[in-house]
């Protein structure tokens, strides 16, 4: 999830005092009514050292009554703690109904410093891993609501950060040396963060991450995050059959949301000259690559992506023009016939999966689910929302026998795509390849785009990672989804 | 699950004759209904080899209607299958809405048969178990009803079966050296099949043990098992928001209940010089190994239940005797308080759970959420049917903490019950042991029984396992709880 987030985030002065005021107000009230309606709230601050977990738990304690929460600073096991599961100290620190609990640092600290420290084997990690998930389970089972916020810096603000608190005699002391390792290795520790982030984010507890480098943008984030919880919380205390969904909805603000499309820089362009001669280039490395993943027997799964008029289909053809035609399918998804509609949304997906040292390109995928199923209600909500481990775990299964699976969404902006669609509808032997529903899908721009970035960050995976092409220029997509597949092949076979 | 199974159950041909006509009638009425709801039904067939899968699903597809279901005999991979994601070759087999499949031998296979030929590293097995959580959570959640029956038989009868299939040459092919190898290693098989068990016995998905040594025992609890099962998914699918529960309810039938409660020899008793001589023993024993325990570090967690009068207290008293008081504690559990009732029901047994050398003894325990809240209506359906999973999770994180973890279950009839609450009314040092709440309880007996045999099989796990007490006699009683958690720490500490 985190190679996606955007860590440029900011927001200025004006606009945070703008919001606060008003954020505050709401949290003091919902804190009254979830009190009134006995709903516990447990919410854990996770997250990089230094990226401001107890500064910003303090500022969030301020809008509330302070005889409704407890604080829990989570630091090494206690003698007492360490004498039992490790799960114990959190059950022994649970809110009673109608109260909050707040933990800087949380049941998450195992996974990850312990982790770190290469005190864990890779089974007591799984184990550990599926006990956080019974008890995350079984707590909102029961009514809880559980928020879990994960604040994200990178490296250089958090080395930036440590040198600051050094350089005073009076905070020099919070710096660790295991702090400093662990912003040396920076990377190593990140892996163990993404891997936490994907086995624990589930539609019972969701993670939502919040950009930490910039203070404001963080502390405003925190709150809407609260606040939409607790909100979504109240309405279902209220009205239990029809509010079935435990799931928090991204914030849905164009200030806070977290925009990995918007940050793409869409005027990457190549020359002719440039296009053809890398074109040719990586279309013959290809084609012995294929070769070798068919002696090797290592599957692969391309997943295609992207606006309408994006520039799957061309990117699809250079891909495989100089491939064995015997070593890979291209697998077209359109709306679901009577036999699919009939299954399990997965099942048209899974049945075309690759055999060992096959390739198997869909172009439109399982991704349909959070898209369009979603958008046009072709599903419910609880359906979509689920649909995110789902997915996450069907990947999981292809990535664990042996696959390479990437997946590719072909960003262009609005200009460019109604430049495109007026072409085809100019151009005869194009015109099949613009429709009604194509013109209906762009009037729907922004909803398609902020499902998009809620994809994007919750089922990006290192083992089966988005990559966002910058589609405007078609050479340089085609290009750089070639030099995708082959870099990862050729990673793989090394 | 399967050590607390009696497989001396039989049904007789008169029963057998009453009872088929009428259970086959009700599944083609419900096959039809279902066909109309668009309900997908998958049952699968595991147990032991010779224990009649394919014979009892012959006997079940008898009754339906060979336009609606399909049947997958599951043998080895295929090359095709094999050069895929393990569950491929299951998610390409899926029914359609509204259809049956039926698998002889199913997605358990590798879980069980490739573990035995120790074909899996242990994080491999945890996969595959991951992977099998997910795909049948994913299925069901899509609203597919999935029924799994595992059928039990010995290694006695197993071997039998055997020998008479060799005996004839027209069956001799159908025993493979495998199926001979899994027979003389019945342990080995059993333990790898109960982890099994408990690690896929979820609300969504529960497992059935059929007692499969008497054939026509076997086809009558399938086919009410199935009747039941489908009865419940159409009421489901009628009234989807008043019936959200999953799990599939025991069979409530004198004939067909698994009773573990039925077969025990309450005759066993002690005499007066019996009970002394070995109470002595046991009793200085146990108070050498308490000793042991605490510098070992070794954590113990004893519950006890069973019926009003079962003499738990008189069992306790005489196990702790010559225990040094600073290394135990025993928590008596009443109805819970206002500040427990404020949290989750687990909360107040995780608070009082032990710490590494010490020993936690539990007067009444977290099963009561199985036991008479169930009853008594004081949690929703829901609540008590998932709990089973719950404590599960539960003791497993006591164990994986290194926790010795037994539940006792004090065992005695309705006569000697009576005989006790009489003895208690006219004894003036004993009245405030009886109230009238022990008479109400004493009426609802059956109920409480059929809830008990169901929380022994659902809750029994090698790690955790339960040990029913004969206790008509007091003397033999408190023998038995000494004795077992000598020997459950002699074993633990060799």
């Amino acid at each position: 999830m985190l190679e996606k987030i955007d860590l440029t985030k900011k927001l200025d002065k004006n606009e945070y005092k703008k919001r606060m005021p008003q954020l505050e107000a709401q949290l003091g009230r919902l804190q009254r009514e979830c009190k009134e309606l006995n709903i516990p709230i447990m919410i854990a601050f996770e997250g990089y050292d230094a990226a401001g977990k107890g500064l910003q738990l303090g500022e969030l304690i301020h809008a509330l009554d302070p005889r409704g929460f407890q604080v829990h600073a989570v630091k090494k096991e206690t003698e007492e703690e360490a004498m039992r599961p490790f799960m114990w100290r959190f059950w022994t620190k649970l809110p009673a109904k109608g109260r909050i609990a707040l933990y800087d640092s949380s049941w998450y600290r195992k996974v990850l410093i312990d982790r770190f420290d290469q005190k864990m084997k890779d089974k007591d990690t799984q184990s550990a891993y599926q006990s956080i998930r019974a008890f995350e389970q079984q707590l909102t089972d029961g009514g809880m609501l559980m928020i879990k916020l994960f604040l994200d810096i990178d490296q250089k603000e958090q080395k930036k950060r440590f040198k600051k608190l050094l350089d005073s005699k009076e905070t020099a002391w919070r710096v660790t040396p295991q702090d400093l390792a662990r912003n040396k290795e920076y990377d190593r520790y990140t892996a163990i963060n993404e891997e936490m982030l994907q086995e624990t984010d589930t539609d019972y507890a969701p993670w939502t991450i919040i950009e930490a480098n910039d203070r404001r943008f963080a502390t405003v984030k925190i709150y809407t995050t609260v606040v939409n919880a607790m909100a979504e919380q109240v309405k279902k205390a209220k009205k239990p059959l029809e509010n079935k969904s435990k799931i928090i909805p991204l914030v849905a603000d164009p200030y806070l949301e977290t925009s990995t499309l918007s940050k793409v820089d869409l005027s990457l362009s190549y020359t002719r000259e440039e296009y053809k001669e890398r074109l040719e280039k990586l279309q013959s490395k290809m084609e012995k690559l294929h070769g070798e993943l068919y002696r090797k027997r290592i599957p692969v799964v391309l997943g295609f992506e992207g606006w309408d008029a994006g520039g799957k289909g061309g990117a699809i053809k250079r891909l495989t023009e100089k491939m064995d035609s015997r070593g890979y399918v291209v697998n077209p998804t359109a709306s679901p016939n009577d036999i699919e509609r009939a299954h399990h949304y997965l099942w048209r997906f899974w049945k075309n999966m690759p055999k060992a040292g096959h390739v198997a390109i869909f172009d439109r995928t399982w991704y349909g689910r959070v898209m369009v199923e979603r958008i046009e209600g072709f599903c419910t909500t609880e359906e979509w929302q689920r649909a995110y481990k789902e997915i996450n775990d069907m990947e999981k299964d292809l990535t664990d026998a042996g696959a390479i699976v990437i997946k590719f969404w072909m960003q262009i902006d609005k200009d460019e795509q109604a430049r495109r669609f007026k072409e085809r509808q100019q151009n005869p032997d194009k015109q099949w390849k613009i429709t009604d529903e194509d013109w209906r899908n762009r009037e729907k721009w922004d909803q398609y785009e902020a499902a998009v970035n809620e994809m994007l960050i919750r089922t990006s995976t290192p083992k089966a990672p988005w990559v966002v092409v910058e589609g405007n220029d078609k050479y340089y997509a085609r290009i750089k989804v070639l030099e995708t597949v082959v870099e990862a092949i050729e990673a793989r076979l090394k």
